[in-house]
């Protein structure tokens, strides 16, 4: 299962509206096929991974992180793929939460003398397919609020200077963050101060993120979707009303790299799922540029939390990711 | 080595105005003795190892974090002792850098016949005795600079609120940090808002930290000196100043836990040789209390950098160190 979940793992920021679901057939102990959700969501993992071990799917035990779809989508159901091929056994994560599935693929497989095994490694890909999890239950994107600040907080210098604080490698993980998000958001005000590109380099071809600017006020030219570059959307506000139209266009993770009155907006409505912090060995002091608006909170009590996930050096500077409390 | 560097590490803010510095004696194969300097600063490692091995040092090799000491101060010098213990050889982490002894503990030695080796572990000793050598090259003690704050960089809410930002794993740490320091320091006006009681609690009967505040105004009533709470000592500025007069006192080893303003004043000064950060998963807004006060920068290059020496998860929150860029 594990190797399922990183197999599943390649398809994060590039399957949406779809999950990215990985799948390995195992028989008489050998690796028979391996599948990951194809970009733009279709094939499905169990698909790819039948069609890698051909007949060898006979009498192998498929290892899938989400339950086989069952209904007739624009791909024939996952499940009836496999009881065709003959797979004997399912182990699966997670129950899909979507209403036209839970339950439904496993029952199929079951109802086809297949023997199925559930909640393996459920943890790992609730957190891994998080992003799929909150569109089904909560009608929006998971967000993912990344800050790469001073060791003070600060986003640049009360004169406005900004580049760099954090080093090279952090400005390049922050590309491969952007990998695996749908859509990278930023604020009205970032949008025209910085017409920031929003995209991904150095990683080859990839699926372009959408870039997002949620602003009530019409924008400056930003370059048009090209092979470098994703759908631009431009969005009005209020946050909770952006984010459930997100949801309606499908999408499943998205990253805001600022400003701080968006990041504000969005902690203060309960809207963010992961913070990732990259913080530089310098300090700006007082004067300089908080990365977070203000959040008006009488009460600490009342101050969002979040919990440590990881933490790690990341050349010269300190990467840690934390997670909302439940 | 590693060993008397463990047991030097056990002297730290607790013998001022001496170094911490550790001693082990091995005599075929097996460790006859070990000592670190007491509390006060005497006696000194290399005696207190010489008396646990008493007739064992005959022969023996002597491990020590810094050149032993070859000045009649307090104590008699311990390159003499050694010698009259009969130890054959000498290995040596460190040349000590006061001018009373820098190479004579060494040249002491060696006229005796002994065997002398320098420089072994030297990067880790001189980290270890930083507060010693920050003192005896530029004549004031060493500071490290605590900062305890939300993700964002604050230390209270915009209402006035920070009990409690970090968790209590990270508060009993700071008591742990507070003990391997010669004296702790805050600004006038924390010291008038929050009147802390900068004591070490929680580990037994300890030689209590200096209480360091720098004002220029008069000071409300702070405890008094006792078991309890050490020294109170009320300086005025300019930094610089006041911590050449800390250097000529003794100190070796300042923690400054505060304010914003001293802190800002501490950076901008170029006075700061240690960062601590306790970062909590908890985020209180630009409204929110800075933990360092205004810096002027101009441009980002005149920011006070430092490089991440380790940082790992204490509790609910993110303990971070960061040492001075050379």
């Amino acid at each position: 299962m594990d190797h399922a979940l990183r197999l599943a793992r390649r398809g994060l920021g590039n399957v949406w509206p779809n999950p990215a679901v990985g799948c390995v057939l195992v028989r008489e102990g050998r690796i028979v096929g391996r599948g990951w959700t194809q970009p733009g969501g279709r094939p499905h993992a169990e698909r790819m991974a039948l069609d890698a071990a051909g007949a060898a799917s006979r009498g192998a035990t498929a290892y899938v992180t989400l339950e086989p779809c069952a209904h007739h989508g624009r791909t024939p159901p996952c499940a009836e793929a496999l009881i065709a091929a003959g797979v004997t056994r399912v182990v699966s994560a997670l129950t899909d939460p979507d209403p036209r599935v839970t339950g439904r693929g496993h029952a199929m497989l079951r109802a086809a003398g297949i023997a199925v095994t559930e909640s393996v490694r459920a943890d790992a890909a609730a957190a891994l397919q998080r992003g799929f999890l909150t569109r089904v239950t909560l009608g929006r994107p998971m967000v993912t609020l990344k800050l790469a600040t001073s060791f003070d907080g600060r986003i640049a210098t009360g004169s406005g200077e900004s580049r760099w604080i954090t080093g090279e490698a952090a400005r390049r993980h922050v590309h491969a963050l952007r990998l695996t998000h749908d859509a990278v958001m930023v604020g009205g005000g970032t949008a025209r101060a910085d017409l920031p590109a929003l995209n991904i380099r150095g990683f080859g071809a990839v699926r372009q993120p959408v870039r997002l600017v949620i602003a009530n006020a019409p924008m400056p030219d930003l370059p048009p979707e090209d092979a470098a570059h994703g759908p631009l959307w431009v969005l009005p506000g209020p946050l909770p009303e952006a984010l459930a139209e997100l949801g309606r266009r499908g999408l499943t993770r998205v990253l805001c790299e600022g400003g701080g009155q968006l990041a504000a907006g969005l902690l203060g409505a309960g809207l963010v799922d992961e913070l990732v912090g990259y913080t530089a060995g310098v300090l700006l002091g007082g004067d300089g540029r908080a990365a977070v608006g203000p959040l008006g909170l009488q009460h600490l009590s009342d101050a969002p939390r979040f919990r440590l996930a990881e933490a790690r050096p990341l050349g010269g500077d300190l990467f840690h990711r934390w997670v909302r409390h439940a």
